[in-house]
């Protein structure tokens, strides 16, 4: 197993601890182990387990731990326990564990981390309980911490670690140097140094391999780096990701209103966001909200029934358009069977179309050319597709049914629905994000009903119209 | 308008060249002013335009631009284009442009990149040209490349960059920097140096934040980071880039079967492979494939009708399975009326569940802890919805057709398909999963079939049913 686990996984020279199987996930006898100590109460065993792990490890082991466990572990770990483990873990365990402490508890525990994973904790918490917490720490740590949190949710503020090195353009490399080395209140980890005027506006940025490289005497702003990428506090956060993505940066430096630098986003940060925005995005598009793994049975009713409601209506509205038609099914049993067909057809091919767009929107990928190029490539891919799907099923129906007219009839049909589907697909979703409605939470919704309502009527309407005529 | 700008875009000091857009889409106007000085071939105004470019901005250009124009661009740059930008841009745009070049043109510019960057571009290329390109490279370029091409695709080995920094344990600080500061050729970039013993097995890691803060005389053994994350060269790039997100990493070594240190992984390559790999669960989930926004309508049609095929079955089949009741239909019409109501019903039911169980598998957030918790919830949840939307849908049948039997049937069918999309909804793609099948890919069709025939099958056959005993 440890080799399979080495050829699949990095192997952490501290000893795998804890072991993980193939897949990446932590070894259940190891967590089964961890689990016994825990329910034995046995502290010293659970922490002699416990502390080799990393954050991120000791966070995938809450997540595999059930709801009383999480807390025992975190009890009996103390103030051994990590809080940074809390911003590996889904919200729905972070707020369970956070209702077992007291609030000076997680007060000790903040006050530990990095600004941004101390915001990152802070922001799901009951506003009461929040100042009550931050009341109890330190007034300079408390004081940047407001000031992250006044910035407005996934904004670049909300996300910015607030320690970072700042240093005057006319300090040599060497002072530099010896200022790393002196100083001992410095971040534990940082790629970057920030060059500063008084009033602290950003002139440039020194990267510390260029700062290795250059010798002692010369002086910072003749090698800084002074082609700034500022992000604004304000910012929304997946706006600054994709500044990162663009510009393949490690960190940025955030500004407020004044220009003036207050703080730096981190590349590690904006992963966690790209990938809750891709998550986010698939989840919307098939109704499912913001749901967490770790969400109860009633959480996850709650957010999908809502959208099954939404798809009630718009079935009944097809289930009314067929309606109208039930004196020509009633002449011919065979369109109840075939109008399936038509209106699945044009669901799968909107659905399609609606992906690429929603896609390419929230990527911001359309510029008016490429928006030009979408929509045209849409309509002619519809058009191509339903001739395509129309003589396939035509023939097929005409065969199944002895009925050449029907074939005719349902394949014309399809054609309608088809470029139905590309032009809903395309045009719904631009509509939306025009009236700012995030496109991924409503298209799905409205292009099935549109290709539904289209397949049915156009179907069952030639059909009639058909019959009525010859 | 440049107001707008800098609040929701990056200010970048270099006199924002191109100008952007409120969505960082680059300002048409630039582009047509570029088009025109591309169309009169006037090479010296379209470099002095293209020179402040970053390589991602000429990247977008590129993009912006149409064919021929595209080509004429990197034609008239000349050698001053840079190939880093064809990184940025789709495998489409980058072929085309690749096609119009001679292979000694596409031979200077790789030269020029980074290996990671380089590969990149090699990869997509037919097998003779890319030899041809090699074989018209420095020895010791086409040596590294070729290793790194040997790698299967989408393997860390190809992602990895391979000119990195490794310095032996027993130098001290200031050998170290010393060595930086003399040494010319060395990687433009580099957040760590790496500590090798003589066989180049990676004995650990030195930030250069760490360095930096060190007393020149201090052995770097003494302060290395000796816990190294190593990933292997053959692992697969989501695997790394799940290594990255789960331990915050910036770099990580890479290391051969023999666990010699052969390369490093930068963080900005594996940003690029969570956005792919989430883009295209996303894609798949809805039959799209891997289609890129700039495909043209041949390959768009060639891509998504595979997947239409498919669904054109799936959907005969469901038709099949109405053909079975096609008399009890002809009794009563209504059943035609309301039978897609179940179906689409259960459609987007088993849509919700499969979507939240493909990307936990894609996330590998599923281990047997979070598996059973995960399954029984669906059951639940499938249970709950089918009892509530029963509800609803039978009073609104029984009150529409004054018929309170049917209200009845279509209820149960309801339950019943609401069941049915919970259980195939999480055990389809785990299924797939099982056989190492992408359930990115099949989940979807199987599952809206399985809610198709049980939601058709359930409610015309319980009506049946119901009707032959009373």
């Amino acid at each position: 197993m440890s080799d399979q686990t080495e050829t699949l996984e990095p192997n952490v020279r501290t000893g795998d601890v804890p072991p993980r199987d193939a897949d990446g996930h932590i070894d259940p006898d190891w967590i089964q182990a961890l689990r016994l100590r825990i329910d034995a109460g046995d502290a010293e065993a659970v922490s002699e387990l416990m502390a080799p792990l990393h954050a991120a490890d000791t966070g995938d082991v809450l997540e595999a731990l059930d709801a009383e466990a999480r807390v025992a572990l975190v009890r009996l770990l103390g103030d051994q326990f990590d809080f940074e483990a809390l911003t590996e873990v889904d919200e729905s365990v972070r707020n369970e564990i956070f209702e077992h402490l007291p609030n000076a508890e997680i007060a000790r525990g903040v006050a530990a981390l990095d600004s941004d994973d101390a915001v990152a904790l802070l922001e799901d918490i009951e506003p009461v309980d929040r100042d009550d917490i931050l009341s109890k720490l330190p007034a300079f740590e408390r004081l940047s911490l407001r000031r992250s949190l006044d910035y407005p949710e996934d904004s670049a503020g909300r996300r910015m670690q607030t320690d970072f090195i700042a240093i005057p353009p006319f300090w040599t490399v060497g002072q530099t140097i010896d200022y790393l080395r002196g100083e001992k209140d410095l971040p534990d980890e940082f790629y970057q140094i920030y060059v500063v005027d008084a009033g602290y506006k950003l002139l440039g940025m020194m990267p510390l391999d260029k700062l290795l490289r250059a010798q002692r005497k010369v002086q910072i702003e003749e090698i800084m780096n002074a082609d700034v990428i500022e992000v604004e506090a304000g910012q929304d956060q997946e706006e600054a990701a994709r500044v990162f993505e663009r510009y393949d940066l490690v960190e940025v430096a955030v500004v407020d209103d004044s220009k003036r630098l207050v703080g730096v986003l981190t590349i590690d940060d904006m992963v966690d966001v790209i990938h809750e925005e891709a998550t986010e995005d698939m989840q919307l598009l098939a109704g499912v909200g913001d749901e967490d793994l770790s969400d109860g049975v009633r959480d996850a009713v709650r957010s999908r029934s809502t959208w099954l409601v939404v798809s009630l209506l718009t079935a009944s509205l097809s289930s009314l358009v067929i309606g109208l038609f039930d004196a020509t099914i009633e002449q011919m049993v065979a369109l109840a069977v075939l109008m399936p067909m038509v209106a699945s057809m044009g669901g799968n091919a909107g659905t399609q179309t609606m992906t690429v767009t929603v896609r390419a929107l929230a990527m911001r990928e359309l510029d008016s050319f490429k928006l030009r190029r979408l929509v045209s490539r849409e309509m002619l891919v519809g058009l191509c597709n339903g001739a395509i799907f129309a003589l396939l099923i035509g023939v097929v129906t005409w065969l199944r049914f002895a009925n050449p007219e029907l074939g005719l009839v349902i394949g014309m049909a399809m054609v309608v629905n088809m470029i139905a589907a590309g032009t809903a697909g395309v045009l719904i979703p631009l509509t939306l994000d025009r009236f700012k409605i995030d496109p991924a939470v409503a298209s799905a919704t409205f292009v099935t009903m549109i290709t539904d309502v289209v397949g049915f009527f156009s179907f069952l309407g030639l059909a009639g119209l058909w019959f009525h005529l010859f």
